[in-house]
């Protein structure tokens, strides 16, 4: 190992010309506080005559990401160039394979390759960083990983994706549809074309199976995520709950349960004044529930260039500092086992909006319905105001109302049988829409 | 060095309980974490037969807690008896020049000699760790001096007083006055009898210079920080906030200014939609500003044995790990020097409520004087029925009425002369209140 720690960087795409333009301001402090100069020495990107902004003179150029993970003239593997396969992983474990510390922003690479690529890690005795790959600036790694060391974590949930809690903070602002929102934030830059990862939930299930496997001392399992995203949500749901005291948040949440880890991520309704529901915008926040501690939120930058940069100059000056960890703290052999946990037998309170014809009898068939499943209900509001304005301009009886119901906690078989039962008399008019509750 | 981290508590007061207990249930898991066994070997305190609800059998026992520092049995010395000098001091010099890691949650200690002792340890290549002397639980000295490194810091303020906030969250809920919300906390066991630690600004005082040590690489310096407390602020300042859109906090401020870093801690005007107005009660929380992350929040248990205990714990842990870096990060002697910045030169808002006389001329003199000295005011609000309600049942003409305004950002020195020239004019029958504004 030479005295300079000399830096390659893979994909030079915003977040690794942040990360070279971040090295270089910062080079003075960075040399101060870890003992040691770092330097970017390589880089790899698809395109070397772009102009990025950032000076690479005297940094040798490699077409070949992989090859520049393989060269003996870097100490420290920076992967950018993302996804869950390909190119990505064949660096990464070339770097890993030929004794190099890497630095990853990748989520997909660790939630779905990421105890094979820590078995390698720990085996050579390098280092596998990952702070980027969740919640950008956030730095929610370390303070798991690190700062609870002493805590047992009993609940970890979070907003884990801006483009999602863009277009609810709008939907919620604007009372506009999800699609008008949607297109919002594609115009703005905050949603892909295709951007079906991001509202589908499945950025966050990647995230949040890392946050699970720190938190819990399990394996990263992206198969173990219960997974809805917020296509589905109509503005009246965003009206609705905001009458009822409530916010609907995307959150991925991982919680100690009777029979093991339940890991979700789905749209949740959270009580308007717990300190999530006040994240709004491209915003992330992440809440920690331990027995220590009780409750510690940390909110911040979910995304962008220098955000994510930060995470990863975090990674290297660790590295630098000698800090070199396992992975996921414990040695990955030692972790247990993430299996899915069905949704069916989750516990919580409920929101459920039934679309019932406006004739004598709905509601009696929906408190019964309720009551034989032995679910207590917090509220039920029938809203006539509402099927005049969104069902029926004309506002003349018999036309389908919203009958919105909140429950106590109950199992989620009970109350999707009670939700049945209530479509098997015939009451309902279009397919229930339910959102699980979060409460403190 | 033995396989076994061997640890020596000194004060076994509600912290070091916590400590021995959290050490004993994580036990296990520390040990796969960080790749050793930790163990309680010796410990200290005043009273060896209390009941203090831990397991000490097998735990060697030292009257002396500078005696259990100078063992050579322990290598890793946790000091939690409090105080900046005296027995914590002694010992914990002991510790460092006898080559042992210290861990402390002594603020004092380390806002007062904190220089010398991490030069100390320097030497000696040891840890002196003090994540428990700031926001209790909220691991922010390891965010700010690991996982922000690779930011440019430009300013940092918190809530890190609990006592404060509590007195003022029941002051704003309650309606009710200082001494009563005080006398509240007293019986709750939130403030000492002797309060003015806490109600003075002084504990805030203490954690901020060692955040401003570690944000922007300076020295600790409790005499650079200007400091006003809570004592002096009425239940009308926490009504005419509210009526402004604002909230009272004690807050610690620590910002990069044109001339060096201002400190300062003093009641302080926050926007009430704010990530930091809506801490309520007893909870800490911090924001760090920086060029690369832009805004990062941390929130959560400022005090109590348990959350105070899992920072010890996060410290203990990383000495395990090996990570042993240098106390403030760079090495001391690369430190700037901090300096009081004169609280005139303070640019801001400001609240300013002037009780005068209700006749002519009054509003006059206000808006002249302010004018006078280029400041442009937000607004300005003269309220007789706090008039009434306050100073006057009878709600009669020429009772003094209460003026409150609200300035754009002005020196201090501007503001005061302004204030001085109403003051001068005769409008004035009781010292004006001025409290500063921090916006974003």
């Amino acid at each position: 190992m030479s005295e300079i720690l000399r830096v390659g960087i893979a994909g030079l795409g915003t977040v690794g010309a942040s990360v070279v333009r971040l090295l270089d301001s910062r080079r003075n402090a960075l040399a101060l506080r870890t003992g040691r100069a770092i330097q970017v020495t390589a880089v790899s990107a698809r395109d070397k005559t772009r102009d990025r902004g950032i000076d690479l003179s005297g940094v040798e150029w490699y077409d070949d990401p992989v090859a520049l993970a393989a060269s003996p003239d870097i100490d420290l593997f920076v992967e950018l160039i993302g996804g869950e396969g390909g190119a990505a992983k064949a660096a990464v474990e070339t770097a890993l394979a030929t004794g190099k510390h890497v630095v990853t922003a990748n989520k997909a690479l660790i939630a779905h390759h990421g105890r094979a690529l820590a078995e390698l890690a720990e085996e050579k005795g390098v280092a596998l960083a990952f702070e980027a790959s969740v919640a950008g600036g956030i730095p929610i790694i370390k303070t798991v990983k690190e700062g609870l060391a002493g805590n047992t974590i009993t609940r970890i949930y979070g907003i884990l994706n801006g483009t999602c809690n863009y277009i609810l903070t709008r939907m919620e602002k604007d009372g506009d549809s999800f699609s008008k929102c949607l297109k919002q934030a594609q115009k703005l830059g905050y949603a892909e074309a295709d951007p079906t990862f991001d509202i589908g939930g499945y950025d966050t299930a990647h995230k949040l199976t890392i946050l699970t496997a720190l938190a819990f001392g399990v394996n990263v399992n992206i198969d173990a995520v219960y997974v809805e995203g917020i296509d589905k949500i109509d503005a009246i749901d965003i009206r609705m709950a905001r009458k009822l005291g409530y916010r609907i948040k995307l959150l991925g949440v991982a919680e100690r349960s009777d029979s093991g880890i339940e890991q979700r991520v789905h749209p949740t309704m959270v009580p308007s004044d717990s300190p999530i529901a006040r994240i709004m915008g491209v915003t992330n926040a992440v809440t920690i529930q331990s027995d220590a501690v009780d409750e510690l939120t940390l909110s911040g930058p979910g995304a962008g260039g220098d955000a994510t940069a930060s995470a990863v100059l975090a990674d290297i000056a660790d590295v630098a500092s000698g800090a070199v960890g396992r992975p996921f703290g414990p040695p990955v052999a030692t972790l247990g086992r993430a299996i899915q946990e069905p949704i069916k037998r989750h516990e919580g309170g409920y929101y459920i909006r039934l679309t019932v014809a406006d004739k004598p009898g709905a509601a009696a068939s929906i408190v019964t319905s309720f009551a034989d499943m032995e679910i207590s209900l917090e509220s039920i509001i029938q809203n006539r105001s509402e099927s005049a304005a969104q069902l029926d301009p004309a506002g003349r009886s018999g036309a389908p109302v919203p009958v919105v119901v909140i429950t106590y906690a109950t199992t989620e078989a009970a109350l999707r049988k009670a939700v049945d039962k209530v479509i098997a008399e015939g009451y309902v008019v279009e397919k229930p829409q339910v959102i699980r509750i979060e409460r403190e």
